[in-house]
């Protein structure tokens, strides 16, 4: 039998490509280092691309949703039917990611890992349904490994679709009332730290919410929470759609495709899949900064410079597509801009 | 005689447009307030294009060029050749605006306000010189009344121009070896600041040379920096370039045209306007905060929440055609989304 897909080997990303590409940025008509944030994503991208004309186009967008046994707990300001109807609303056009998605021109699936309320079946829509919604991780395991272990494959083959599509970047999206107080419970586990530091508001709880959300996370914590490695991370705490994105990330990796990191809950799921696959971290730039206040400590973990700071807590990979653009101009940047030489302009003195 | 441009009345944004927009954000199907600063622009760009469906398109860039007298003091880690070599390629299309411009397909148009090395007469390139370049700022006015009063004007032509080709958003940019100098020492006389506090090193300055500058400035402050009156400051301390920007800014205004303000140079250019036509606050987004140590108080002084925070520092309008597509994004998330009714998706509880 062989290995399972989060296990085959990645890539490395490109030296020689790295340093033609440090070396090109210092010729563009510019002072060197003017473009800031936006020199340093063209180097990287031309390194994970092995390219001398890095480029983020064809984009995919994948959305995965699934819905979470812990809306038990009464954690959410949403109803759980709304993992459902919002599966819908991304097929029929109407979702923030659906809006982007189109401005854009990127592909954009969305991949429905198992809901209470069935999702309306739908030309846009993947059926790769696990169970309706996971287990009550406040008093069980999240999921069984079995089911861990499909979550996983169920990203990869999105992974390798956006492969056989040609794409050069790729978005995870998730949606699934609830999800914060999973992905804020794995935080913890994973950063050994407590749930007062990593728990907020999430879609809008006020704050009697959030301290009884944090009083569910750390019962959870209490019954499942000192295996820290992170399968066992990913299955007694994590959700559906989190795994997903896990196995997602590193399906990427290992097809040689750039991963574009969205907010909290994708980021909960991208630390996860680097203590897998600490090679994945290479192959991940990151969207924004959320106003959850756990994504910060998240971000610190996996040193990322997130590109936007722009107050979204939305989800549905959102952030991620508001930052594409500027992907795209880094790239062009990169690519078309004259040299000194070339346009006949004198450099610095000295 | 008619008033000058920068005298006529400015429409105040829509009120009734502002309240329709925000209560369109509350219906449309995500969490109240999580597209986060992309709901205010969506917001504010309806109340001041009078319209329920805020659109940025077509987009108008004009970079403003001109030549800096105080380059005789040694400022500039650049050549004054550059300004002229720099117009040429704004209109090769091997800039970093020329390539930006291209991706937004935003009209370009290049003004070339005066420059020591008279730039190639181009078909891009819009000749509107003053003369070749300001004089010396620390040892006499940088210009005198008349020349003030033709970069005001050529600036407002350039609003005129914008406003005639249906434009939606207008992007000002600026070329000038030594316009940082000229920008600080402004900022200075408006905010009654040390130049300690708000000069920096400019397109790359080593801590000697921007101990240099800082001493430039100082003496300019000290021969002209008493009339804090923002035609004084622009007349005795600004470029020919930086008072086209805060001609047209207001010219924009004027005709009812939202302006995305650049970097430190073109924020210094519309604190200047703001002082003479406070109603034109209302008119400025603004994209980026750069790397340029003065831009921080300048920003605060207007009031701004900037978009990005990249660290670039290249100017030509580059921070602002790089945050343009969020404001495309913004608005097609306002027009677009589907609200809770229209997708059948239940609102949060209570």
């Amino acid at each position: 039998m062989t290995d399972p897909a989060w296990q085959q080997p990645i890539r490395p990303p490109s030296q020689p490509h790295r340093q033609r590409a440090l070396a090109r940025q210092v010729l563009l008509t510019k002072p060197p280092g003017s473009l800031g944030q936006l020199e340093s994503v063209a180097v990287t991208l031309a390194a994970l691309q092995h390219s001398d004309s890095p480029d983020v186009d064809p984009i995919r967008i994948a959305v995965f949703a699934a819905d979470h046994g812990v809306c038990d707990e009464g954690i959410s300001a949403f109803p759980q039917a709304v993992t459902g109807q919002m599966i819908a609303n991304f097929a029929a056009g109407g979702a923030a990611i659906s809006v982007l998605a189109r401005q854009l021109q990127a592909g954009l699936e969305v991949i429905n890992l198992g809901t209470v309320t069935p999702a309306p079946l739908s030309d846009g829509v993947i059926d790769a349904a696990i169970a309706p919604g996971t287990a009550n991780l406040a008093r069980q395991p999240a999921m069984t490994s079995p089911q861990l272990q499909a979550a996983l494959a169920t990203g990869d083959r999105a992974a390798a679709r956006a492969a056989e599509a040609g794409s050069r970047l790729f978005i995870g999206g998730e949606m699934g009332i609830g999800n914060t107080t999973s992905a804020s419970a794995m935080a913890c586990a994973l950063l050994e730290q407590p749930p007062t530091a990593l728990t907020g508001p999430g879609t809008g709880l006020d704050a009697d919410g959030v301290a009884h959300k944090i009083a569910v996370i750390e019962q959870a914590l209490q019954r499942h929470g000192q295996d820290r490695e992170p399968l066992a991370v990913l299955g007694s705490l994590g959700g559906f759609e989190i795994a997903a994105l896990a196995g997602a990330f590193i399906g990427c990796a290992v097809r040689g495709i750039p991963v574009l990191v969205d907010g909290f809950i994708v980021s909960v799921a991208a630390l996860a899949a680097v203590r897998l696959r600490p090679e994945l971290h290479d192959w991940l730039l990151f969207a924004h900064h959320s106003l959850e206040p756990g994504h910060m400590a998240v971000l610190t973990a996996l040193d990322a410079r997130p590109l936007l700071a722009l107050h979204m807590r939305l989800g549905e990979g959102s952030g991620a597509a508001v930052a594409a653009p500027l992907l795209r101009s880094a790239c062009a940047l990169h690519n078309q801009m004259a040299t000194f030489a070339d346009a006949g302009v004198s450099g610095a003195s000295e």
